[in-house]
């Protein structure tokens, strides 16, 4: 039973040792000055916060805020709030964080003249780029761009990297038809009514349960929740089902393979049905992992196959990897799990990458200039802290350590999954990017907020999953706060 | 004759000096170390920025790149390049530099503790917002939130407030049509795949030259230059002209009011066509000078009328000031010239704000939590410095000197335009948001490359038109090296 192969001080202090693991002690990475453990003094909120929140909504609808933070004394993996709350942060700020708080480098990125300079002197980079940033982003090409992708663009965000991806992929398919860039009159005039020839019929299809972002265009291939979309127009474009696993993965083979075809069988339909409706599909946006839409996971043969029907049919594939990217999976991309023939054509960032973008392959290159453009094109002060972040995860071998520490975190839940289901169950993860299911949405969102009321700060996606995205350096100690935690939380909960 | 009211020092130390105008001198607002004037050493593109060049496009397309900078050396209104050239700069990184280069001020912004932690702690700031984020919201609104609109939201850039700013039009419309936010099952699923009645069939208004960026929706109302829009799918939403005056403006009162009424009178119409067409305008986006698509201007007379129109058809009205906000033209917001009976419902910012946000009314304000809603909704690293920037504008009266430097510079353009007319004309502006139009897209490209030769940086816009978006520092004595230059450009051309 989970409960007999961990000791738990008291609480506030508590540490759980596994006894005769040794990999638990050798890849603990914790940055100085990190508590022991959660440390709660107030329910959640607290008076400050409460306070501060009716401070917010004077000026903006705050409904969504949980806490406010005191980020001046959060340290690593631990969050504090303005009451003086000490959380283990396993959602790391919407999974943005891959050093978690205040890491000592990172606070001496601005150190210097140069750099600071770079904060207040902030370029239109399409124009006037510094002097450095050919060297930066060469840098960020050679250390993490997906194989055979060698062109980058930076954003501001992964709703503007989705969007710009989105236009490469119709430029490239209206080039592909064209046969060229010579634009017709009629083109370059009816572009500017928003009318085809030069404004084309072209679609971008996604999966059910996707989240990609929430700008016009980018909502048009979000699924996940109708209050993210409802009231605001769309494009009529079309959506394929994704599959939809049974777990543990090893019993339900059969039925996921099952799955993976009748999804792929529905994606070749709907190329053919928007064809034949005058809206050829230009691309198609996949998260190599169904983060928002409930960490929805599929197999590698999946992706293949989906790669060979986008390529049958001349789209681009779009790998979002807003999420998945950066390295909570314990890959650099998610996608290189899938053993893909060809990278995919184009692979979006943000979130631990710390600014939007992509990178794409030389059949999405676009062969004017101010085609892809805007004001900013990211921003210099956000390089300077992903070359650092991209640095210090390859010297001290972090991916490395997020393997070690979700193959544990998942053992673990599978454990404890098997003692407590159906309270929970369908424990999944790549990493340390890692879900269960809840027996039900409301045990989802019991879960989460009494796991806060022992301090332990967890993500819900869709209805009934409870997402983990902790930093890169969340060890095995962390993940034992967690699971201890979960164990009392789920001991004192019913099946219904 | 313009030549005749100034004397010119060597070039590269050129000071122009107006005898008995006492203006001049009381209203230099320098920054320490500035140079006395351009100085150049190398043809542009000098060597250094070739060879960067080359560099930068191994994984980027470069072609809009002009120069690369040195930006540890720039100062005030004054870009250093990496080749040692040190140019006036009157465009400032697209209009988004209000207090110019390396201020130092802004140089200490980072330079304590608590704010510097704000750079590397990044927070998610609709769930889990920093304790100082209700103080800085409420600060803001105070300082410069548009009469009425006492309610803001932060985003990264323009085209994200301007997507967002859409969304906030079309809630309200079906919020008003529905008579609550009481969803049915219908729209709940309907909306996931982007169908009506979810989905609904609505539409935004803009103008033809408009610019409010190049995501897909903002794209979608973007109508200036071709190529922003080629190859990329829009919504059918109308287009409605905007006036074209003819300059001076009083000779030419009659001309421009018809311009205003003609497109006053197809505005409307565009509401009942799309009315009657099923697809409804829930707003109408306007930017208060057409930056962009040319530097067109509008008289108060046509934005109170626009404003009635909207109000008619139950529409919002969008004020576009991303360009025009922050100061430039001499109010803190262009559409405080317009003396609205009301303000506008939405009013969105980015550039001299830097970063994208909006401010909005009562009717526009989102009742659920979640509906305007995306990771980072902002950055606190840049609010920092958007604090420091409003409080230095208000403290050293910068409106008032942008006003008087404006009155200035069109006074003299406009004395210059008659000597070399019809080389170019049409002077316009607010502040010293001011442009001129050049004879033809030729005249006005050669323009700007030879003003940049002689170390000026200036901006085209659209076709035929220079624009200056100088600093809010930017004084008579830049002014003057600026008309110098231009005269000796223009001295330099013939007319075709």
């Amino acid at each position: 039973m989970w409960s007999k192969c961990c000791r738990v001080s008291a609480f506030g202090h508590q540490i759980l040792q596994q006894i005769g693991n040794k990999a638990f002690v050798s890849t603990v990475l914790q940055i100085a000055g990190e508590p022991e453990g959660p440390c709660m003094k107030t329910a959640v909120p607290g008076p400050r916060t409460q306070q501060l929140l009716k401070d917010l909504s004077n000026v903006q609808q705050a409904g969504s805020t949980q806490i406010f933070v005191d980020y001046d004394k959060s340290i690593g993996n631990y969050l504090v709030d303005v009451d003086g709350n000490t959380f283990l942060d396993t959602y790391t700020q919407i999974s943005t964080m891959p050093l978690g708080y205040n890491h000592p480098e990172l606070l001496q990125a601005f150190c210097n003249e140069h750099d600071l300079k770079c904060l207040i002197n902030r370029p239109a980079l399409g124009v006037f780029p510094g002097e450095d940033w050919p060297r930066r982003m060469n840098h960020i090409v050679e250390m993490v761009a997906p194989r055979g992708l060698n062109h980058i663009n930076t954003m501001m965000c992964g709703a503007c990297a989705n969007e710009n991806a989105f236009k490469h992929a119709f430029m490239a398919y209206r080039r592909r038809e064209r046969g060229s860039d010579n634009f017709s009159k009629e083109e370059e005039e009816s572009c500017l009514c928003n009318q085809p020839p030069g404004a084309p019929k072209l679609a971008i299809m996604s999966f059910k349960h996707a989240f990609h972002g929430r700008s016009l265009g980018t909502l048009s291939t979000t699924r996940s929740k109708f209050i993210q979309k409802i009231d605001i127009p769309a494009f009529d474009w079309p959506m394929a089902d994704f599959p939809q696993y049974c777990y543990p993965l090893e019993n339900n083979e059969r039925h996921n393979k099952e799955e993976d075809d009748k999804c792929l069988a529905g994606v070749e339909e709907l190329f053919e049905k928007w064809g034949k409706n005058g809206m050829p599909v230009a691309g198609v946006i996949v998260e190599p992992i169904q983060s928002e839409g409930g960490d929805n996971h599929a197999s590698p043969y999946f992706f293949q196959r989906l790669q060979a029907i986008c390529r049958k049919n001349g789209a681009a594939l779009i790998m979002d990897e807003v999420q998945t990217g950066g390295g909570p999976t314990g890959q650099f991309w998610c996608h290189e799990y899938f053993d893909l023939e060809t990278p995919p054509d184009i692979v979006t960032f943000s979130k631990k990458m710390q600014l939007g973008g992509y990178f794409f392959n030389d059949d999405m290159r676009v062969h004017q200039p101010f085609r892809t453009f805007n004001t900013w094109m990211g921003d210099p002060g956000k390089v300077i802290l992903l070359e650092k972040i991209i640095d210090i995860i390859s010297r001290d071998d972090l991916l490395e350590h997020v393997r070690k520490t979700g193959k544990y975190l998942i053992e673990q839940l599978k454990r404890m999954e098997k003692e407590f289901a159906p309270l929970f169950h369908s424990t999944r993860g790549r990493g340390t990017f890692v879900a269960i299911t809840a027996e039900s949405a409301g045990a989802r969102d019991q879960m989460i907020d009494k796991l806060r009321a022992k301090g332990v700060i967890s993500g819900g996606a869709y209805t009934h999953t409870l997402r983990l995205r902790p930093t890169l350096l969340f060890g095995q100690k962390h993940a034992d706060i967690f699971l201890d935690a979960l164990y009392k939380v789920v001991k004192g909960m019913k099946s219904s």
